[in-house]
């Protein structure tokens, strides 16, 4: 195991140094300080000297502004909750750490997990532009990543839902009610997970024996403008039922709908992806795919755990359910 | 829930038949205790009456002939292992159940866990034809499967290893020696993990920027033939080295290209899946991809708790590990 020493010899410095540098001393310069963290990380150093009271660290990592977990109405809150109500009890404190993308460029992930004493990380709300996404490839400091896949790094996991499956679920029923034209809305594929999204929606297609080109699924980076672009085409071309990639995309389709005078589900039916708290009561109900966000929030704790523990987890995917509300019906029902 | 008074409501029988027929009185005629098993199946009934002092009951149903597990050397003893490690500490009695296909025939397989009182089941060995692996898509006795995956049953999870890592970690291995011509040798595709290392190293191909048709992968039920018809025609086409679908059929390589006058690593390279104990024993030592078979019976016991506890996790997948020994060099180093 990597020593203080060690550290001191590979740089030519005193363990004095090191030790003041690792515990964040304001008499050892930025320059040398971040030198002795890089290295300590390089060499494999994992363990800074702690009060012996104090509880082991965890962290929750936030990409800010790009999920919100303070309110119980939203996405984030109860995979925070489902996490810390593992962790806790376990004798761990949890922090949530908001971080942005000049945060990330500034420091490594492994140092900034060294400077701050944290065992491991659950990481929510990462897109793939992150610069952290990078360094998770080549990582030692466990980290959990939600709905983001690592290949290959044996201190990385990967939890989330099988989107496949949803995917699958969401079509089936479509077409048991007697869809055929089914057209799909997502936000840019910017993130790992609407990749997936994307890619499982044609390959439910394909297993349903249904029709789908590339003209049948829209995406932009604005919900609105992918509104504005897609769903009066989607309508022209007789399209009956659209799946949407998240709820939020599903609730403005229903809206948005009730403004053209488009009736949700007599002329359209629409599914959503996540099931939000706000699903039951959106008008009509929205039928959609539940995320059990308690779930996923312990199971990220788990493969934490796992991970510290030397139990190399890659990937932790939970079943998906369809909810089935009133957004969704038999196409043109009424019109027969 | 389902008592004991609606499976006799249902039927039309007495409280004291269902009773009996539940707990395996032979003064219920056969054909009355099936049906009366198979409603108590389909009504949800599922707590059998137990003596206080007995413990739960789990079992680990191993594929009769299919899954050797009683002896160290073999593949399935570490996985039985952590699985006990796990679930004995826990509380639970666990037996190990050999089945057959005549056996799965006979019985459903939630009627059998109702009949001997098993709370959940560890599935090791299945192929795609074991008459359970039907049963499986729809039954409701929480099940974990290794190495089969079973969509969209939430009784039902799927523990293995990240096969299409494994692959790309073997093809990325080859392909930084120098190697570009490269095979891949696989038992019959009759099981699934079979048909997903199949898929996998098609991909990794791919992802590597290296050519693969067809005509690159061999696949036989037995070893001997599948050396027999393809490992001469592989030489003749000048690969250089060649990916096994499991570490049996990399060791019957190198048996066979001594017997030929071919030298491994000089000649051919050769990489295994699984690492068997015997791996660094082989002559050359094989270089292989690791499956730690502990974990995986840990992550099987763990993925069934969270079933039994209403935790509906589909998948859990855990990192592979190249271990490379001396059945893989550079190709045709010594001719240059």
């Amino acid at each position: 195991m990597t020593t203080i020493q060690d550290i001191a010899d590979r740089l030519g410095v005193t363990k004095g140094t090191v030790s003041k540098a690792l515990n964040g001393a304001s008499d050892v310069s930025e320059t040398l300080q971040k030198q002795i963290l890089e290295t300590a990380v390089e060499m494999g150093y994992t363990r800074l000297r702690r009060s012996k009271n104090a509880p082991p660290r965890l962290c929750i990592l936030a990409a800010y502004r790009n999920i919100e977990y303070k309110e119980p109405h939203q996405f984030g809150y109860e995979i925070v909750l489902g996490f810390r109500q593992m962790a806790e009890p376990a004798g761990y404190q949890v922090d949530i750490v908001p971080v942005d993308e000049e945060f990330q460029r500034q420091v490594s992930y492994d140092v900034f997990m060294l400077q701050n004493s944290y065992q491991g990380a659950f990481v929510i709300g990462f897109s793939l532009n992150d610069p952290w996404m990078r360094d998770f490839e080549t990582s030692r400091t466990p980290a959990v990543l939600y709905d983001n896949r690592v290949s290959a790094n044996p201190s990385t996991a990967y939890v989330g839902v099988d989107n496949d499956e949803g995917m699958a679920l969401a079509v089936t029923h479509l077409k048991k009610l007697g869809h055929r034209k089914i057209g799909y809305l997502s936000s840019a594929l910017g993130s790992y997970i609407m990749q997936v999204r994307h890619k499982a929606f044609f390959q439910a297609m394909r297993q349903n024996g249904l029709k789908a080109d590339s003209a049948c699924a829209g995406t932009s980076f604005y919900v609105s403008q992918c509104l504005d672009r897609h769903l009066p085409h989607f309508l022209e071309e007789g399209m009956t039922a659209i799946i949407c990639s998240h709820d939020l995309m599903a609730q403005s389709i229903l809206v948005r709908c009730q403004e053209m005078g488009v009736r949700v589900p007599e002329d359209v039916s629409v599914i959503g992806f996540d099931d939000l708290p706000v699903c039951p009561y959106t008008s009509p109900p929205l039928t959609t795919l539940r995320q059990n966000r308690i779930q996923l929030g312990k199971s990220g704790y788990y493969a934490l755990d796992s991970l510290m523990n030397g139990v190399s987890i890659g990937t932790l995917l939970l079943h998906t359910e369809l909810i089935q509300r009133h957004s969704t019906a038999a196409p043109n029902a009424d019109k027969k």
